[in-house]
């Protein structure tokens, strides 16, 4: 790609940087130039750093407005660093476009990731543009602070625990799904609120700071709760007790779904909530409420932790049933 | 994709992370198991914070050995905090990994990670697996440290500094041309080294550390010679004065170019030599020289910085000539 050329071209790298990222860069970037960020930690944190990438036809649709997947490209790393305690402070973007996109989408693309460093009071510090012949890649690296010793990790959960998640499960899942064109008959302003659950997640992350006050362990939901679950289990050597009544969902997810095997293996296996999962020791149950009430969150007590190690559902009668764990892959 | 399944076929996302990349993984990295690594920055130094994608086709050829691909992968990035004065820490990975990708490429990836993590002394603290439909792609984002405050930029030259340059110019433009097949009666063991240039840059990594106690500024030579002293001058505010006939080159590649026109186009405009050009007091000469004898470095004064702001090449015999400055555009 040439430099200079007339104005309806598409610039070249260092004028389409110029344009559509210096705005959006923090002092850390030096003004975008230097192929390097340079941060000064403060004293007394420690950094948590996350690295997602997500790919066009894959974890966002070619069809998805351009604002919403930059919000989804951060959130999803915010939703990393809310589980580990920590507060956002800035990331690193690397764009792999394809050869279709046209300028206008970056700049959107641009717009969206401006309003949510300015919602969520981070900074761009740097980062690369390349072309790609096949669709587009996106990877974030996000980079918060916690005090020092005080992240949480997956590890930390005991017997006795009482499992807690923040938000509705399942209506992302359900949003992919009908923004794929099934569910036809649905109401407009719940086909919106559905596809807006899966295109923009809403991580806690106001929230997610107080989490090394009360959570001995978390992770957010984005493989589904089953195979979160899981993970945490595994990393803590403990197994769960999961009160399936208790599991939160919104109206809007009760509405659309209509049998008990679609609902619940969207809420067992779907992705993409971006809630966190945590435990938290019996005590410290009107902390969470308390703190969760100031940060305007919805949290939910939905089982416990236990000394086998395995998991088990029960349903609304307390009896335990059968189900397949099935996370969704994202690979 | 699925999980379990039979030993042959390619393993899922967890079994994949857990086979190429946990062996890699640092104390910063959790295991790989907590979506986000951990860091206790050291007091009294900055971070320094570099992101590079590289794609199929476009940075390295399908037909580069996976080894190879992985060191440049690294080494483009530790280019980046060589010429910032940093020391590498760790790194954060994202693989984009094409559906024609087999299993034992990856395997041979991660093991040219393995081997560079030795010999640079980082860790991998995390990131991210992910399946997309085109070429694949790599995102790394590598972490270094250096003494707060002492972090070399490109804006720091001043009129008067001499201008320097790490190693040789050029044989990483031939080798890729090499590699793609020009140059066909080219001899064995010069392809071999110019082809080696192009897939595997060589950073001066330990010399980079050294840079904040003599280097006014500094970048890698990445885009081309010319352009990134463009970089260089427009950032410090100063013009240049190249003097031709003092720009490395090794002997491979002047054996192998033969016309003028064509070796000068390579040293002005071939970019991916990831040497450092950075400029320093007069004064500093010989702490230069010394610093660079004892990290086993080749560096050469290629010039000066002046008030004047632009750049003038000078020939063999220190006429000024015309040069078209056209950088390799990684876009």
């Amino acid at each position: 790609m040439g430099r200079g050329g007339d104005a309806d071209a598409m610039p070249d790298e260092f004028s389409l940087i110029e344009r559509l990222f210096e705005p959006l860069a923090g002092p850390e970037g030096l003004g975008l130039k230097d192929d390097a960020a340079v941060f000064t930690p403060r004293v007394g944190y420690d950094l948590v750093l996350s690295k997602d990438a997500i790919a066009e036809g894959r974890h966002y649709l070619s069809s998805d407005p351009p604002d919403t997947v930059a919000k989804k490209l951060l959130r999803v790393n915010l939703s990393d660093l809310a589980a580990k305690g920590a507060t956002p402070r800035g990331y690193l973007l690397s764009c792999a476009w394809s050869a279709e996109t046209p300028l206008d989408w970056m700049q959107a693309f641009a717009d969206g990731l401006e309003e949510d460093q300015s919602k969520f009071d981070l900074s761009l510090w740097g980062g690369d543009t390349i072309r790609v012949s096949g669709p587009t890649v996106f990877s974030l690296t996000a980079i918060g602070e916690v005090p020092s010793g005080r992240a949480v990790t997956r590890s930390g959960a005991a017997p006795g625990d009482d499992l807690w998640v923040t938000g509705t499960i399942g209506d992302a899942a359900l949003g992919l799904l009908v923004a794929q064109g099934e569910y036809a008959g649905t109401e407009p302003e719940d086909r919106d609120y559905l596809i807006s659950r899966y295109r923009i997640p809403q991580p806690p992350v106001a929230f997610g700071k107080q989490l090394s006050g009360f959570a001995s362990a978390a992770l957010d939901v984005s493989d589904g709760l089953l195979a979160d679950l899981d993970h945490l289990c595994a990393a803590s050597q403990v197994g769960a007790r999961l009160d399936r009544s208790a599991i939160p969902l919104s109206p809007v997810f009760k509405k659309c779904t209509t049998s008990t095997e679609e609902r619940w293996g969207l809420v067992y296996g779907g992705g993409d909530d971006y809630q966190i999962l945590f435990a938290a020791p019996r005590e410290k149950q009107e902390r969470v409420v308390d703190l969760a009430r100031a940060a305007n969150v919805q949290v939910s007590c939905i089982g416990c932790l236990t000394e086998a190690q395995d998991v088990v559902v029960l349903d609304e009668a307390g009896q335990s049933i059968d189900v397949a764990p099935a996370g969704f892959s994202h690979f």
